[in-house]
């Protein structure tokens, strides 16, 4: 085993110490300052404890003081707490689910925005019952737009894309009460259930906490990965390269950061364009070096093969390096906080969208009309930046590792297409994997999901646990900021991973031509797992609940991450975290979160919260073994 | 003047010092005591400088911490906690009004639910463009009921009512871009602008509180109260009786508690079934006495004329009476604490909506299919628990005030069409009120809202202001908790409240027969305020602006209420509260809301917070004479 083609945490660490050192010469402030300002958190919060729903608090749950005001006691209060928190995470990914299907809505043969997979288009049209023959692939474009968004606002029945689920599945939804109906109503009904007065039973709480998820992952966040790929492209395995040596010292550098990907193909598209290198080359540079932070990375990544600088704590290392023209975001999880740090360098920090208005940024509002135009015009703002870079302020660690990116499931198929025997075996299933698995040469899978959270060593977690199930066989399907983590430490790399794997996944990835550690998208492609973790329990015959697969977030902290675990818990697939969702301060919402008689009874999945990383992997490994064994595989 | 036809505060205080004692005897918790104990509160949660939009944190803002972990300054967590605020309110409003549309959709001839008010059904069809002509009254309900939903989710447009309010208004909504679309998207878009990592901008956050106000305010709420109109009839002026007194010792009590008149409807109608009131004469009870509390109190007080027996601060004393068979409830500022407290009690505290679950309550699902038979089988239960009752236990202070209530829009027209000169009018105008106010003889009039908090003297700060304003010639239209209170203290009293006021509006009084204080019904009945608004505009030629008229919520508490309040300064009206709003952490919050260049630049009105109870009163005269000034009237 090669360490030495693997970046570690303590090299990361170190280039992040180098960076920090960039920033002290100009005066920037660091989130890791800013974590030891706010160290101790308060302990009412953290507990879950605290209530601010109302005027007449805050109330705060101690022995002294066992009830709110209203009278509202500590369980009632931590579970609307988790049900606000997931209503949260559900509004804002459906909300870029939203903005795909208006996406979708404009475009048109030409335009800005265009139709680059019209047969998943067709697909999904047959799904949803829609008549294809005869229509222009714009007008079912538009037309399914329009059935996608009443998704959204339907006053009555429940999610379409439910019925991709296998029927036992649907049919526990539908026995727990917790099929979603329009999402934009289930978030509504959070928020009603949460007033002052209304909902304090914690099982009524939960079990909207997992309405509300669902209407997140089988409702806005499965239309929004669906119909990205209708747009632009599904994802296909190819090859990038990640970590902060990504941004290049005599080219413009242009950090994507965000989740949608309407602006940043649009950045991506006038990066190329000849108008705009040439104009790069006028001023100096040799050229424009297009590199994205967050869930767009994943977006560009998986569509382009444009290299990933970071996740979610290293977005700010992006602008300390003094290389960086312009930060250009969208919305979600964009730290406040480049505003102030991009002032102390040459860099702009663009805001696009009127959900994500931030202080200290230029807006450069972007819609579907004038896309093309304000993507050019950002561009072109960058590149005339260069000149403003301070040549002695410019230090890019040297720090870049190889990365096979790009399987969402239709990818995942198609490989293993590839290693099915055509004599005996259907294509176009799952079937191969599960003979790996049922035959043991893999243990099972592990979904690992999520954000960075200062509260975790950031990436070693993710880092820490991915090397640790490889080596146990177990194969690893990622997204989001760990999916990052993966990449840049090394852990996709198609050629040398695999050697940190056991010797059966090992196997696995020589025969297939995989990376170990498979990137699946940004965080709403946790869709995408959904669907995969049906088409295992389909083609298995078992349920979901069954299958030797867990799902995993050590780092997590977004309201969305909840909403997540939420609907994967639902989805019958346990669920590990490695931070407390603020619910530590009730038994009572404690046990039905994780014990064996609550979410469990409904979906057959639970949560296990563990703080110490390395027992959080024994309890994956030790609950995909129990899982196997109930099989007797 | 005789102020023995008034109840006192300290009459009113003395009753419930009694009644407290009557706990005391069975070991009662009550709300005093709780405020006790979580006292003081924390300092920043009161400031809104606490935030726990992500797991990062909780984060508090100090001056040696000024940044959250992500960069987010105080402003920016204010102003999120703020919209977050409003969309909790704006939620719950709203989908009180999906209620309303669901049952609608349920009408149908002889059934639980039928169209009472069929003009006003045929009126707003004709509103909305929709085809009348040849439609069973029920096929219309129906369509009408589908087009309503609809704006809770509809892809593309604004709101229907928004056509409603003075062209004037509709421009200044439109060029401060806060037209609300769909009322679920609002209240979707505003979570997702205080995800972490989305917007931090102040003004774009206050923008997106007006807007998803105004989704409640002239969406929601405003289809809330026009369809509860239709079903069950538009109010129209009925003498009734308030305060705790209205609870019958020789009756089986009932109380009605709650928001949404689906439930109470049908409660009142089997309380008068002969087969329920021979029941209660077989358990020896004289009969069965409906009261109500909060504004489900309002709702069957304006309709059917039955007693309030109180509002949100005194719902425990009606089961601390002892003489309380059952407390059924809806929806919305129901005290947890009932649980608990009437388990000391024989009272049968019955929850009956699935978004308002509550510990140690007898859950009886409520639909439109089974409202009839859940409604009598609630009633039969609350008779057959008279015998349960113990009478030592019995304690109902002597206390009952007189009250014209039910003063809906169509009611105070009418009122107007009343005292109007036939000779030179038009009828259906508010020109009478008009010419009033021109002249002098009223200088103004405050629409005065809202709860109970005990961070006022509860009910102290209603009843003082009220008598204030009248004494100042100053018309109140009320609705809410604020009108129970002017309805215990006897200020709708229709005979003797005119005692309170100065001359002019005395002389009103006893001219049109009203009461000063006008009861105009619940909390989501401030949309019909909003419409009295819109026709003083249109019919005097003024901006609403321009209007001597004022909102106030003086001990306002929930959710709900901020989000009126945003909807109230949305449409022009400037509006004064007695309990900061959690934003004195953030001076730019502050500023745009409370401010000369903020909501007052976009929507000509602000806010002003005023802790001083008699301070309070006296801007608000202040801000009606500067109106009346710069008309030169």
């Amino acid at each position: 085993m090669d360490q030495e083609r693997f970046v570690t945490i303590e090299e990361m660490e170190a280039a992040t110490a180098s960076l920090l050192e960039n920033g002290k010469k100009v005066g920037a402030d660091s989130w890791q300052q800013r974590v030891k300002n706010q160290t101790p958190h308060c302990g009412f919060g953290e507990a879950g404890t605290c209530c601010r729903i109302c005027a007449m608090g805050p109330c705060r749950i101690t022995p002294k003081s066992p009830r709110g005001i209203c009278g509202c006691d500590v369980h009632g209060i931590v579970g609307r707490n988790f049900l606000k928190f997931t209503a949260g995470g559900a509004a804002t990914h459906s909300d870029h689910g939203r903005e795909i299907m208006h996406t979708l809505h404009q475009t048109k043969e030409g335009g800005n925005y265009q139709v680059k997979d019209p047969e998943k288009l067709i697909r999904i049209a047959h799904e949803w019952g829609v008549e294809t023959e005869g229509k222009d692939i714009y007008e079912l474009a538009h037309e399914m737009a329009e059935i996608g968004l009443m998704e959204y606002g339907k006053p009555f029945g429940v999610q379409r894309f439910l019925k991709r689920a296998p029927e036992h599945t649907q049919e526990l939804w539908h026995k727990a009460e917790i099929e979603p109906r329009a999402i934009d109503r289930e978030v509504a009904t959070a928020l009603h259930m949460t007033h002052m007065g209304c909902s304090s039973l914690p099982e009524a709480l939960i079990r909207q906490s997992l309405r509300s998820g669902l209407s997140d992952g089988w409702g806005g966040s499965m239309m929004g990965t669906e119909f990205s790929d209708v747009m632009f492209g599904t994802p296909k395995p190819v090859d990038t390269t990640a970590n902060i040596g990504v941004m290049e010292k005599d080219m413009v550098n242009i950090v994507v950061h965000g989740h949608d990907p309407s602006l940043s193909e649009m950045i991506v598209y006038y990066a190329n364009d000849p108008e705009m290198i040439a104009l790069a080359k006028s001023v100096g540079a040799k050229g424009i070096n297009i590199c994205g932070v967050c869930c767009t990375a994943n977006e560009v990544a998986m569509r382009h093969g444009i290299p990933m600088a970071g996740n979610f704590l290293t977005q700010e290392n992006v602008v300390l390096t003094g290389a960086c023209e312009a930060i250009v975001v969208d919305v979600q999880c964009i730290f406040p906080a480049l505003g102030p740090l991009s002032k102390c360098f040459h860099t702009k920090f663009v805001t696009t969208s009127p959900i994500a208005r931030m202080p200290d940024s230029e807006f450069i509002r972007f819609s579907a009309d004038n896309a093309g135009e304000n993507a050019k015009s950002i561009v072109k703002m960058a590149v005339e930046n260069f000149t403003n870079r301070k040549t002695d302020l410019v230090n890019i660690p040297n720090q870049v590792s190889h990365a096979r990116v790009g399987y969402s499931l239709e990818a995942i198929v198609k490989v293993l297409d590839g290693v099915a025997n055509s004599q005996v075996d259907t294509f176009g299933t799952t079937k191969p994997l599960l003979e790996c698995v049922t035959s043991g040469v893999l243990r099972g899978a592990v979904a690992m999901v999520g954000c960075n959270n200062p509260k975790v060593r950031p990436d070693y977690a993710h880092i820490e646990l991915m090397k640790k199930l490889i080596a146990n066989d177990i194969i690893l399907i990622v997204s989001g900021c760990s999916a990052q983590a993966a990449a840049k430490a090394g852990l996709m790399d198609p050629v040398h991973a695999k050697e940190l794997c056991g010797a059966g996944l090992k196997r696995v990835c020589e025969l297939a031509n995989i990376p170990p550690v498979l990137h699946m998208g940004s965080c709403v492609d946790i869709s995408r797992m959904m669907i995969l973790a049906s088409e295992l329990s389909k083609d298995s015959g078992l349920n979901i609940s069954q299958l030797p697969v867990v799902g995993c977030a050590p780092e997590w902290m977004s309201e969305k991450a909840v909403s997540i675990g939420n609907y994967v818990v639902a989805t019958g697939i346990d669920t590990f975290l490695g931070v407390d969702p603020y619910v530590k301060g009730s038994s009572e919402i404690c046990d039905l979160l994780t014990g064996e008689h609550g979410v469990k009874d409904w979906v057959e999945a639970n949560y296990t919260v563990e703080t110490d990383i390395e027992k959080l992997g024994d309890l994956m490994i030790e609950r995909i073994e129990q899982k196997r064994a109930a099989l007797g595989i």
